[in-house]
């Protein structure tokens, strides 16, 4: 594989402005503040309701501060949904370097996916030789898709790998059933396409820019439905557009290649798969991308799209929404 | 009625940076400042044009720093419309504790609906009871749909129930037929929701967070015909999505009796309906609702939508906009 | 003609935050910096990639800090497109005061249109004279749409014409192949119209307000290309609004005469017509236009719509995008 290093800059000076935000202004962003080893965990939905505004800015904070979230509401009429849009101003970095949920966090009966900016600090992943990027700071910020308070073993895990004193460690927790964690998730369709584009081996620096957005699912209660949903807004209704430097076979090959609708698991709602193979990593690697997308590229000029929008099984997968 | 406080920041607090902006560059927003009896007084739109996007800040002025408002082009064609669309951390105590225009203000021949965090350190509604919410702070802003500067009593009147001095108090003037009177208040179109939801005994306290969107009428010359537009852009054209956390009997029936079509006044023109009845108080007050709605009940996963758009409402209210 | 001083706010003070965000977190918009002749240079395309946040800023930039650009993502689909949207707090000085390309910057063989608020504090265009607005600030900042470093003679006419030190002055560079460029040249939609409307000799004091947006076109690497497809978005794709304070003859006399099809040279990719004269000038003026717009009278309440979206020439334009 042709393997660059792609510089960028801090993810974790980026983000710390957001990650005060949140802590100085807990009572808006309706999260609870606690102490765990020394470091502080910020509870987005478990005790407490956080809201869609909270996972935005979760969202941002788990693109490393290279990125935008926005939520726009439903333009009328039964079947429209709110959507989420996602850029930001280098993708790769933000999105595989930072936003990702690569790293394996277990400690007793505690296990969690880690996104968010520490882990460049961490730079455990494979995936950060592939990309050449690491990242050093005296704060670290980590978003776990949980609805657990992380033992204080996870704390020290964290705070060693990426040489931050725990004081200087926050913990954001967000369970896949609150609306934070439904719209950070959400907020991944982006981050998807280029996983993607990497497990294809195509060259990640031959990526430019990109741009996305996906439906806003109603959250369920039921981890898996909940998981589910936030899969299908993803696999059914994402939408990718990537602008990249490469040659026209490359650039048509990724597109053709992208879409969800290529998977040999395509064809049902995400739960009804996870149920059916009941083990995560049974499940087609491949299948998760987005719905659909074009892929420009910048130095010939020509286009490339393929797969589509699937609206019902979409309305399979969030019910009367 | 099943009544809980509900707690959450100082809008007062949040506000003052959005209100300090404006005060800070007056001849960017295109607004006029004076004083009257201490306090200062904002013309968006008597002698000064305001703007668009002035009316957007004033609309987050009016949600207590808890909301962001932005504005849509319409994408191309004719019939599509520009659409105003609004969220916030916390719809209740955005929308119904600083938005909702409940305080009326009165001396002499003057009279105006104040609106905004004002309210809420002043507490004199019956609607406060219900929240269980108060406020207290230094500075208060008040923002009255009014083409008139109003007298020093009501300076007056203000700063006492707010218990601030005059000199901290601001008085923001939108008359409805500005752009910026125009904008804040189908900027609305969630409090709308929300107060209704009230209207229905639905408890407050179970309404997590909220999201909608209405089109943008084009300004009147004409008071009632710009008051009618602005109405209209909600009971014909605005769409909410409300999330809830109770039982799918409440989520259902919320849904079904809020839109606007449920109201017997329901089917003419605002401006038709209040010429009929000459007097604002012999309306139906189940009217005043969104054309559309979705509620998402986070309990059990289940979503009910009721009502409609009515583009043939909007075009005889809009004319040929 | 009836011209009027139009005041307004200095481009020049209110653009500086900007340009020194950018300054300050170059690895972040990707650019690069360099020195020519005292002066800050800004690559945003020529040997750094750049990206589409990078040109938003940009175009926000060029609007002297009046205006906020933002992006949509396609919603799915194949034939859709992303989107930018543009609106200001007064586009008179927004867009024609700052934005439009109308300073001729030439030194030997290096030729650019300058663009952004230095224009205002040079003040040599008629332009000038027309819309009564000039500026005065220490800091100057100029956009030139070219993949060449300006000579040291161009900073030496700028900066005196501006009265500013050389190290008081940035010089952003975005070819028009780049990303940047690409979208910082379709974020001129509002001021197209804007221009036309001055064209056509309608009296810029009565215009209020406006809002625009347009399709982003897939950059394309040859110069001529890449101009005719950023025109090609706004001609055939973009979508004007304006609030204007007029006789409702005068509006409807400006919506007619705005779209791009009522030129004689409508009805070709731009890039085909420019090949065709080998002229920019043997163009016909009037073909800068917006494809479609609408004129809101708030004098009167009336409305008045022309022109229509080309999604054909637009596809032809853009190829398989």
């Amino acid at each position: 594989m042709d393997v660059r290093k792609i510089s960028g800059p801090s993810v974790a000076r980026l983000t710390k402005p957001l990650v005060d935000a949140v802590l100085a202004d807990a009572e808006t962003y309706r999260v609870g503040l606690s102490k765990q080893g020394g470091a502080t965990i910020v509870d987005a939905g478990i005790n407490h309701p956080g809201s869609l505004r909270t996972g935005l800015k979760i969202a941002e904070i788990c693109l490393g501060g290279l990125g935008t979230v926005s939520a726009l509401p439903a333009q009328g009429g039964k079947g429209a949904r709110a959507r989420l849009s996602v850029s930001t101003f280098n993708p790769v970095i933000a999105c595989l370097g930072s936003q990702y949920a690569g790293w394996n966090l277990q400690a007793g009966d505690f296990f969690a996916l880690g996104s968010g900016p520490a882990r460049a600090q961490a730079g455990l992943e494979e995936l950060y030789a592939d990309l050449g990027y690491s990242d050093s700071f005296e704060h670290a910020a980590i978003v776990l898709e949980t609805d657990q308070i992380p033992p204080v073993e996870i704390v020290k895990i964290v705070a060693e790998a990426c040489k931050v004193k725990p004081e200087n460690l926050t913990i954001i927790l967000t369970p896949t059933r609150s609306l934070a964690g439904n719209s950070q998730v959400v907020a991944r369709v982006l981050e998807v396409s280029l996983h993607k584009a990497h497990t294809l081996h195509f060259p990640l620096h031959k990526i430019i820019d990109g741009i996305a957005e996906a439906p806003l699912p109603p959250p369920a209660p039921d981890f898996i439905a909940a998981m589910g949903r936030t899969n299908d807004a993803i696999l059914f209704g994402g939408s990718v557009q990537l602008w990249v430097d490469s040659t026209d076979d490359e650039a048509q090959e990724l597109a053709v290649k992208m879409p969800s609708d290529t998977s040999r698991d395509y064809g049902k709602p995400f739960a009804d798969i996870f149920t059916h193979y009941g083990d995560f990593f049974k499940i087609d690697p491949l299948l998760f991308s987005p719905a659909q997308i074009t892929v420009n590229n910048v130095s010939t000029g020509h286009s490339f799209s393929a797969g589509r929008i699937n609206a019902d099984l979409l309305d399979r997968s969030f019910g009367d929404a």
